[in-house]
Parts: structure tokens; C-alpha cells; sequence
């Protein structure tokens, strides 16, 4: 096995500490670890197991003789460095959306299209977290059954807008009898020019808004969906909600299938052996994923399965992952994997 | 005006004190009011405005010369109650779901369906919650243009479990830094064998499941909404899923109208005038309903109206409305007045 020279670029964020913490766990070969983050950051000590690591500023010259270079800083500095990283030879991969439409980037789950990495050009894209979870879960039913649609209705997390947001919630949780009164700086969107309280609320926008009067989020999860999954012709439609939720993102989704006759019995048979995906689905004993009980764990967890009452090919289901790990640092680090196996 | 003697069964619940308190603001013509609850509550005072209640014990012989008792003390109570006060000439506003499904009960949304008032035989059921804020969003999309399908998923308040389930999403929300170990005794149902935290979670049940892997709110909604628009050919699929807000339920509600060439214009135009509702839609000031603004609000509120980016006659919205309010209390004394409308 050939020792790996890492990169991670946004380490002191959410995502990067966590992409840090999973090449750790997961053996990944690495010969060296260079955290790297803005200028205020640099110096900032991060620990993991044992070892203590110091992050530099993030500069060109950084890159040189790195091997893999992730991203996870913001698509303003995935703009100015990723290609500083890949002219030193570099493989970029890369957490924001600056690449993930660029038709020359692919964008991977390794579930689900792992034969696209072949034709990357030095940077590779790491989906949306909610888009992740869902093709994760949705591909052993795509390739048994084929899928004509897709209407989701997220449940998102705070922790997918960064450690400000998660703060942001704990001091809004205090403030239970007062709530209209809660002060708001961070949430939906810190670059918005409202700010709400997520605390026992609820906000249908994530991202700043888009064309159609969809938001950037729900374009990431119609746009996107399709691009993994190779197939323009699937008609996805999504609402995206922010909830005062830590981390774990959820999603009911309903989908149409191509064949017939098919039954919640078939998707559970599909879905139970499906790399990635964990059934939890028992009415009876009431077992069904829920956000807070999927925090720290890698695996998509689907239940709550069901036969649409009135469109013979409909079903709908509950979709849960964690979005800082599958939804980000582990998808990343499982795509480094996918490039060590070729 | 002739005035009315007044029963409210549940007098010291969530919905019973909301009743008591629309009453007066509303300026309902009540020669009495009686304040019923378990034999437990007996003796409670309850304040509205300058008058102090004193809740007395429900017996059958409560409902003598009583005009119209609402209930609002679960199913059990209205089984137990209902037809006792019919006998004693009272008519029956009941607010659970005993006679919901009931032909011979009326099932009034007082902006959708008052015509079927008349032909009540002393007993005339309230909506559950989520159904009624749903109905009377959509229903100046169907009178125009036809309603073919609905496809919801809610985010619903713990208020609609009660005043004990708003006391345990408060404890729970205090243990932020230990989420995992969250103590759960109430939700997502009292009568339920295990019990989950709401703080910081997502639960998607609601209720006790019933057939085909649907809860029994979903079967509510699914069912309900058939009733109310006296349509049996709408098809309608929901999901349940019960979140940290206190009160104010929200839904992502996916339509298809009948009319071909409809824009969200036409929505717009359709919504902005109705009765109970308000629009609150413009993406470019963040401008959209979200439950801790509903709170304490009569309307229903309606915003984040899109069309669907696959289907012509499909279209995506967000509806909010205080589910103790017009889910509840508004909407029965709404029925009471349309009744003395008469």
C-alpha cells in the first residue's frame, strides 16, 4: 500500500475535523497531515487519538507533494485553491458545490457511481448532504425496479450551517419562555439579509433563493440527483426545511417506480442488502430512524416504507443520516478509498 | 340575538382553555358557560378577562339546558358524553376524532364545507388539526381549478399532544449537551409502549399506526380530507412526523390541479382572498410562514408557492397555521357561530 500525502482544507470546520477523525479511523495510508485553514485559524491545535496536529494557512505552496487535498471551506476557497492543488498534483476532493455541475467534475457517491471517477480531470465533487443520503438509499431500488420520480420534503439539521449554527440553536434552546423574542444572526443562511430563530421553529429556506422560487438548496437536490444517478429524465422535485435538530438531516420521500407490481416487501429485500443503507422498519415495535439517534453513525437509515394508497408504483419513505459524516466527511474520505483501489 | 348556554368537556385542556378564550374575544352571545372535566379537575379556577370559572365534574346531568357543549377531553370522553348531551337537547361540537368518520356526523371546516351543517342529527365533528389548516389553504385552488392529488409531509407542534407534552419538550430542551440520554414519558403517544425524546429530534409517528404501515393521524389526514371536500376521487397520501415546536404546525404540500395552463399567479390570486387564509409569499424578503410566528394567529398562513419543475399541473406550497387554534378551538367556535348563522 502507497502512503498518501493529505490535504484538509477547511480542517477547523465541522466537516474537516470529522474528515480528519474518519481517515484516522479507517486506517486511510497516510503519510503526512496537513491541516490547513484561513490565516486566522493557523495555529489552532486539533487533536485526534493520540496525536496533536497545528493548522497552517492555507497558501498555494501548500499543496506541494500532496497526494489527496480535501475541501470543506466554503466554494470561495474551493474557487481560489483547488486548482493551485491539482497544478501541484493534487487530487482535489472537493465538499462545496463550486465544481459539482461543472460537466468535466464528477460528482461521486461510491455507491452509487463509483465508474465516474475514471474520467476526473484532478478534482472530484462530494454531493450535497441531502442529496447523498437520499441516491444512496433510492440505488438498490433504481436498479431493480427503476425510478420515474421523486418528491422530497427534507428535515434538516442545524449542524449543516456550521458550528455557528449549532451554537446558535443551544443558546436559542435556553429561551423557551420567550420564544418570539429569541435573537437570530446565523440562520437560514448566514449570508441572508433576514436571520430567524431555528429554536422550536421550523424554516423553509436553506441556502439563499434560486430561479423558480426554489432555493439553491432544493436546485443542489433536483440537479444533482440526477447528475449522480446519470439519468435526466427523472423528474425530482424537493422543499427543503431547516428544524432545530443538531445533526441528522431526514427526508420523506415519495418516489414512483418503473415496474409494476412492485411491493414494500421487494424495496425492503432491495434495500436491506445495499452497501451503506440500514433497514429500521417496524411498525409493530415502533422502529424507525430518527435524527437524534443517528448522529455519529456512517450508515443511511431508511423505515417508515409504504405503499402509496392510490398510485400503484408509489411509495414513500423516511430517510435518515448524519449529514456531517455520510453527508459529507465520510463520503469524502469513502471517494479517497475508491481512488487508492484503482 | 338569542343567547346560548355554553358546555366546554376538557375545560382545562390545551383546546379547552383556547375555546374559552375565542368565546369571549369573539364575543359568542353566552347567557352561561359551564366548564366540565374529569372529576380530578373539579374545583379548578380558570381566568379569562375579568371573569373567574370554577370546572365542576362532567355527569350526564351536566348537559341539562345546555344549548352547545363543545369536547374536547379525548375520544373516550366524547363516546362516553356525547350522545348524553344530545339527549338533554344540547348540539355537540366534538373536537376528537369519535364521530369524525361517522356518515351521519358532519365533518365542518366552516370555509370549506358549511352546507353540510344541515343535515347534522346533534352531534358535528372538528377536523383534526392537520387536515383543517390543509383544506382550507387548498380549498380556493380546488373551487377554481380542480384538485386531483395531494401529497403531504407535516411538522407538527408538540402542543397538539397536549399541555404535558409541551412540559417535556421544555425539560428536554435544557439537556442539550447530553441529548442522547434525554428522558421520554409522553411522546410520540401517551398510550404508546416506548416513549422517544422530541428536543433536538424529529419522530415521525404520530399516533398509534393503523393499516398499511399509515399511522392513524396520517389515516386522519388521508381520510378526512376525502370527507371534507365530499370527493372521494382526490387522491391524498400523507406522512406524520411531530417536531420540536411548541405550537404551529407546518406542512410541504405537493398538488395537482384538474385546469391545464394554471401559473402560481393563479394560486396567488386564488388564496390571497380566501377566507382564513393569508398569503405570505415573496422569496426575495425571506418572506414565508413559519410556526413560531403562527402562534396565537386566527389564519392559516401560506407561502413558498412553486410549480412543479416536472409536472404542468403540479404545484409545491408550505402551510402554517396554529393547529390549537384554527386546528382546534378557532374552528369550533367557527362552527358554533355558523350554527347561530342559521
Amino acid at each position: 500500500m502507497i502512503m498518501k500525502n493529505i490535504a484538509i482544507v477547511g480542517a477547523t470546520g465541522a466537516v474537516g475535523t470529522k474528515i480528519l477523525e474518519k481517515l484516522v479511523e479507517r486506517n486511510f495510508p497516510m503519510q503526512s497531515v496537513k491541516l490547513l485553514a484561513s490565516a486566522r485559524s493557523a495555529g489552532t491545535e486539533i487533536k485526534v487519538g493520540d496525536q496533536t496536529y497545528i493548522v497552517e494557512e492555507t497558501v498555494p505552496e501548500s499543496f506541494e507533494s500532496v497526494d489527496i487535498a480535501f475541501f470543506s471551506a466554503g466554494g470561495s476557497v474551493s474557487q481560489k485553491f483547488a486548482k493551485e492543488a491539482v497544478a501541484r498534483g493534487a487530487i482535489v476532493i472537493d465538499n462545496t458545490s463550486a465544481f459539482r455541475m461543472d460537466p468535466e467534475t464528477p460528482l461521486v457517491v461510491p455507491e452509487v457511481n463509483p465508474h465516474t471517477l475514471q474520467k476526473h480531470q484532478g478534482i472530484i465533487a462530494n454531493p450535497n448532504c441531502s442529496t447523498i443520503q437520499m441516491v444512496a438509499a433510492l440505488q438498490p431500488i433504481r436498479e431493480k425496479f427503476g425510478l420515474k420520480r421523486i418528491i422530497v420534503s427534507t428535515y434538516q439539521a442545524v449542524s449543516g450551517a456550521g458550528a455557528e449554527a449549532i451554537d446558535e440553536l443551544q443558546e436559542q434552546s435556553r429561551q423557551f419562555s420567550d420564544r418570539k423574542n429569541i435573537e437570530a444572526a446565523i440562520l437560514p443562511s448566514a449570508s441572508a439579509e433576514k436571520h430567524y430563530p431555528i429554536a422550536f421553529n421550523a424554516i423553509p429556506q436553506i441556502d439563499m433563493f434560486g430561479e423558480a422560487g426554489y432555493t439553491l438548496e432544493e436546485w443542489k437536490m433536483m440537479n444533482e440527483t440526477k447528475k449522480i444517478f446519470g439519468d435526466d429524465s427523472i423528474a425530482v422535485s424537493a422543499t427543503c426545511v431547516r428544524l432545530p435538530v443538531v445533526s441528522g438531516h431526514s427526508e420523506s420521500v415519495y418516489i414512483e417506480v418503473e415496474k409494476e407490481g412492485v411491493t414494500v416487501e421487494d424495496l425492503h429485500q432491495a434495500m436491506a442488502g445495499a452497501p451503506g443503507v440500514t433497514l429500521q422498519d417496524d411498525p409493530s415495535t415502533q422502529f424507525y430512524p430518527m435524527p437524534l439517534f443517528a448522529e455519529d453513525e456512517d450508515d443511511v437509515f431508511v423505515g417508515r416504507v409504504r405503499k402509496d394508497p392510490n398510485e400503484a408504483k408509489g411509495f414513500h419513505m423516511w430517510i435518515v443520516s448524519d449529514n456531517l459524516l455520510k453527508g459529507a466527511a465520510l463520503n469524502s474520505v469513502q471517494i479517497a478509498e475508491k481512488l487508492l483501489e484503482r
